[in-house]
């Protein structure tokens, strides 16, 4: 349920302060300590848990559902009009702490944050194949 | 339920081609065409909404709830070991679709994509002025 290594552990627990504005039986949302922006939040799970793919739908949605209401009230109280969702899987993503988080991240116009956008194509007959692999992996 | 000018509208209506992979009653995922990697997935709600923050939280849930899956069938099938959720809200976030969409974007060492981490430190004092008036807004 909880992994004492586990730094998100530890401000659920308590052990570590934290500005805590939401939390209910499953869900726990914070100020991050290093925003991107004012009134960056981090949404977690109570339960320690890696990874989304690792995570039962029912756990996830208990967490998601809490979305839009804290999205609503960063942009009211920070004034933006705008915000991102992020949320990684694994090192390479970009995932710091090994435990499942949601950032919420309040956006401006020339805020020189946002996602790298270097977008391609698809070479001819590829997206097809990739296509095919997925209905096959999701039929399994 | 459905903008007859909105692009992911016409999708889900069968009006515009794609690749999909999933869908039920609430939910449609399918390959974007302009991929940041192989097997990058925009998974939506088949109802026309905007912003997450217009979004009924069992609309949320019944899009949510395939997350896991899908992040596990794109790593399986382009061999990834990571992957970023990303879900922008208004233009200044880079939302260029104007309906919920989730991206599922597989992620390698090195890959050049991420978002751009810029973080600071709130001010003296200035964390709590922020947490206070979350607590605030979020008890309306």
């Amino acid at each position: 349920m909880s992994d004492p290594s586990c730094v998100f552990c530890k401000i659920v627990a308590g052990q570590i302060p934290c500005a805590c504005v939401f939390q209910d039986d499953a869900t726990f949302a914070f100020l991050d300590i290093n925003p991107l922006a004012e009134g960056h939040l981090l949404v977690i799970p109570k339960r320690h848990i890696e990874r989304l793919e690792q995570m039962p739908a029912e756990s996830l949605m208990a967490v998601t559902r809490h979305l839009p209401m804290l999205g609503q009230a960063v942009m009211k109280v920070v004034g933006a009009t705008a915000y991102s969702i992020l949320q990684n899987n694994g090192r390479e993503s970009g995932q710091d702490v090994p435990h499942v988080h949601f950032h919420i991240i309040p956006r401006r116009a020339a805020d020189g944050l946002g996602y790298r956008w270097n977008a391609s194509k698809y070479a001819p007959g590829r997206a097809e194949q990739v296509h095919q692999r997925l209905l096959a992996a999701l039929k399994r």
